[in-house]
């Protein structure tokens, strides 16, 4: 029985060990999507120990320790790195099946060369040993971008920011590229207490004043212009959770907006109608301003409105919803293709169980760009977006090829992202790209596809790397 | 790496290349569902080229185009259809895991002798080879299905149709018998535009009046009747989009007839009642006619409204619902077991990733026959369909066996049809058949199942071809 | 081609095979959840043949032998044991990848070591072996549960149960725990008819009036703790079909329960509303009496509303549904940790196609016991139960391993239980075992798992044994 980590994870054939080990694996990565801090980044702090590394700010350990009725204290608690890393390290072992098993065997592995499994009898060990690697190398944020061969990082911030963090890294010379997506939820949570407070705010930092529905649009599309000219991004992000599309007039958006921002409680027909103007409008600006629109649909979150008035927000409380219909985002995307503004687009559906309606979805608004549908059109203009947070795992990226590609090409793929908050999760993509080869490599030895090598050597680096970095207009040289 | 087709493609264990090898491959194909033109089959013209064989008509290449962003003029537009299967095959080397990639390379091969992989540089070549092999053989719309040894076809016609070319085969002595579903569902679309029109010209073909409710069931009994006398069919097919149970009286359904006939806007409710009292009634004249009722659930027709109106219906645009509850056709069956009228049914939920509940529901309706619930019961009286439209792929077949089997007896399926408007998808047939003999030989190598070759090759006939013709009482000689 | 039952069942790897046969082959059987008769328990006659056993109250052969169309006679009928077992052999070589095959494989070869497959040809030779070694053996309902070394089962009463057979079985020394489960489904069908009289029964048994909502609660109370001096009880069992959460005051839940008392027709609010409360207040109850809380959600009971009129509830007419949404769970849960109240749930969705986002539910509310969030934690505290009627299959099994265990850590499930009628049924927990052990046998060779041999013992004895031992505080010598 195999004791350490092997470098044919995943690859359970011949075929997928070569397009793996000769193709995928030295691939740089372009991480599209996350929620580093960017503050980190600018400071570039050397780690701590591998505590800090693993546990600060990282709500999938968080919520799994708590199943095996772990104190808070170790959790998100007052204890230190050293004492969490230790409860933690405790219950990996334990950990079979689970996707923090295998990534923190890649990042022991691909961060500090060390191949044993860790657990309660050799953690002190691995602790001292990472702890002085971390030292000798001086392995601050920057430096684990570098050795990840992480070309583009783009996290998340609310229109609100001044991205002074972003300047300051684009001013320090950083070898990752560091952009940001735009993500205005805040301005689509109308029900929540502080709308009224946050349009204030957004007022304010755009310089123009919000007294209806279509003035926090033009605030917002400030905003994005802001974020586009700051960092070059072409990057948005719509976090939505339960979704039922609602038609609406203009006059409509604008009475359910007067109500809200004026704290009148609000029906759940008005805010669906609310929810579904927001996005209609905002579609329409990521169209007009060459953004690309990627849209999170499903969640569930603070499921646990105890635990998340004492711990606070994504503290490992959230959960997924399972009762958004496809039909909701359907016509999302048909009323922007009849407006002749659909922006390239990218659904993220939470619940993975159902993956394929939304497979589906995205090929039946895929054509030829522009309204006379011209040649000049684009590869995958819909598509559907890496298998996202509780999906992120070996299970949930096969299931989505198996799955999915048999109903939009896989190929036009713009591949794999972290969603993460820690600097040492980009094995997920080397974890991804295991997954692909092994995939491919299956269809190949049960005689599905025959095209052979150099077809899907293409296919492996466009899902890779070329395919984000066109369809983003990243214009990095590979 | 394999360059070219492989005669044990999907057959990855031993037992399972002996089954299909020695028992499935050569068995004939009755194919119980399509959208073939009857017209082509009367007229059994010579096609043109691999570019008419392979793009006239089918949406899913179409859509699959659209995702690569192809100008439409290659894809519905007015370019030749060389110039189409030139745009086609040049995409074809990234379709892996995708059916297209499979369907056409089992096309090649199955018609023209075939098995290299093609792609932009041979594209030429093939186009050539084949071109010049359809005019050697001669190769029209009846040599394509007898070639694949298809004993009868059942198209889908509306009730008004005439079946003029359904007689026009019957008496021009076609090797192949040519039947056809009847599909009522412009009878029950009341809340679209052109439903009085439609109502109308029933009452015209019927040659009776339609004023009410009752008379439209009985006016479709009488073309029901007709499609019987003229093609001996028993085959029907009930496309349903999303639907809703709701409980009905004759009045009700009547008054909402009603007011659909007079064009006065329905109520969702009203809707939904219709749509409840016209299945149910359906389904008593299935019964009482012997017909088996096929319901096919959960589409979202037309969801790229913009699309369809500029390039038309069933051209690529359609999406799959995932919100109609199971439930809801149970209510339907329970109405129709109450009043002992409920007929051979068959289920095709479109959502793949629910068949389970979908699966259980129909053994829940299945009894000896008839109100006393008398000796001589139907075999799989409900029972769930092929893996249907987007499932119709390996990956979906495959999930349907391991997912279902366990629900309800595989070995009482009637098996594939190829819902398809091409005459060269036969080898759907030949896919379904080898991953079911794939799945099966998994059963016995794993110890799950070992009662041997003999009753192995009699669940494989059984699904192949015998269950089907009994089922709808064919009487094939086979 | 394997012609008899095969030791290495469902073991297609050599780590699984060698963790099956070392480690969880012969662990005992903790059985906590059955429906066990328990008169028959305290009688413990012989069987009659093997038609009793397999086919007295098996509603999961019964609609598999309807799906055939055999005569209700031979199913629920009057025919004898013998003629039953007849019907049915016939049809058992037919049921491949059917988990009746299976299950009836094992227990041929496990309580009668016969490893022959079974058909029309040898059904009467088998009757004959075993009839006469039910008799050589005095094969009884005890010598079932002894010879497949099952330490406890709990059986599921109504509240109003007075527990006599539980008593008459303690005082007789049988060498299987047996304990119950309480059950009070029928205190929250406030909908069906015979509502009142349920209540009034109730009343009678806990010696109260219940003229109120809380009194209602309170009389279950009563009967829960009676539950538990009796038995030594700590299972409770809820059946939930379609819910849907509903904010409620304590005194809309006593008008609701007022109305619902006096037959006045519940509108959907209503009954939700009650349905909420009710379950709310169970919640509390289970937690103050240290219950484990199972809820069973998403049955589609009497789906079959003729045939259950005719022949009974829970003879095969129950179905799925697939409505229930995870957030109307979630808001119960939620409630229940806002009062800090929740007690130690377990989750059996029976819908298996969706059971990721109920994991991820499970996951969203466990923590630290009690208000502090103290250092006594419980491991699991809110956990999926083991795959459920429908989906206890080996493909059901196998899912939610593959599916969930990234998303729960699986080494805290508490495991398998049979949910049966039959006293032979314990050879599921064989079948859960062996598939248990594959998966990880598959995790070790994919490169997934390393930390050892050591640490995969533990995790099969927690997952068989050691776990649902703690969580119920049964206090077994294991």
């Amino acid at each position: 029985m195999n004791h350490k980590f092997d470098e044919n994870l995943y690859l359970t054939n011949e075929t997928g060990r070569h397009l793996y080990h000769d193709y995928a694996e030295h691939l740089p990565i372009i991480d599209y999507h996350c929620h580093l801090n960017p503050k980190e980044i600018a400071e570039d702090r050397e780690f701590e120990d591998l505590g800090e590394m693993w546990l600060s700010g990282d709500h999938y350990k968080w919520r799994c320790m708590r199943t095996f009725g772990i104190e808070e204290k170790y959790i998100t608690g007052d204890a230190s790195y050293h004492e969490k890393y230790r409860a933690f390290a405790a219950i990996l072992p334990k950990l079979a099946g689970n996707p923090i098993y295998i990534w923190c065997a890649l990042e022991l592995k691909r961060y500090f060369d060390i191949d044993e499994p860790i657990g309660p009898e050799n953690a002190e060990a691995i602790y001292a040993r990472t702890k002085a690697l971390i030292r000798e190398k001086h392995m601050t944020r920057r430096w684990c971008m570098a050795h990840s061969h992480v070309r583009l990082v783009s996290t998340t911030e609310d229109p609100t920011d001044d991205l002074r963090f972003h300047r300051q890294i684009a001013e320090s010379g950083c070898g990752t590229r560091v952009i940001t997506a735009f993500r205005p939820d805040k301005a689509m949570f109308i029900e929540k207490p502080g709308f009224a407070e946050y349009v204030k705010k957004l007022s304010e930092v755009a310089g123009m004043p919000i007294a209806s529905f279509p003035e926090l649009i033009q605030a917002l599309e400030r905003r994005l212009q802001y974020f586009r000219q700051t960092t070059g991004t072409t990057v948005s992000d719509d976090g939505i959770p339960f979704f039922a599309w609602e038609p609406f007039t203009e006059e409509e958006a604008d009475a359910v907006f007067q109500k809200g921002f004026n704290g009148t409680p609000l029906t759940d027909r008005e805010e669906n109608l609310y929810r579904s103007a927001f996005l209609f409008h905002m579609g329409r600006l990521y169209h007009r301003n060459s953004y690309v629109m990627q849209l999170h649909i499903g969640t569930y979150l603070d499921a646990n409105t105890t635990r998340v008035a004492r711990i606070g927000q994504s503290t490992g409380f959230d959960c997924c919803d399972d009762a958004t219909a496809v039909i909701s985002v359907g016509k999302l995307l048909d009323a922007l293709t009849a407006a002749e503004e659909l922006p390239k687009t990218i659904l993220y559906p939470l619940d993975g169980t159902k993956i394929e309606a939304w497979a589906i979805l995205a090929a039946g608004f895929c054509d030829a760009a522009g309204p006379g549908l011209s040649p000049s059109g684009t590869r995958g203009k819909v598509q559907l977006g890496a298998p996202w947070w509780f999906n992120d795992t070996a299970y949930g990226i096969r299931r989505q090829f198996e799955s999915c590609a048999p109903l939009y090409p896989l190929s036009l793929s713009v591949g794999m992202l972290t969603d993460s908050r820690s600097f040492i999760s980009y094995p997920r993509h080397e974890l991804y790209r295991r997954v692909l080869c092994d995939y491919l490599g299956e269809l190949v030895e049960k005689g599905e596809y025959f095209s052979g090598e150099e077809n899907l050597r293409e296919i492996i680096e466009d899902i890779c790397v070329r395919n984000v970095n066109e369809f983003f207009g990243f214009g990095i040289k590979l």
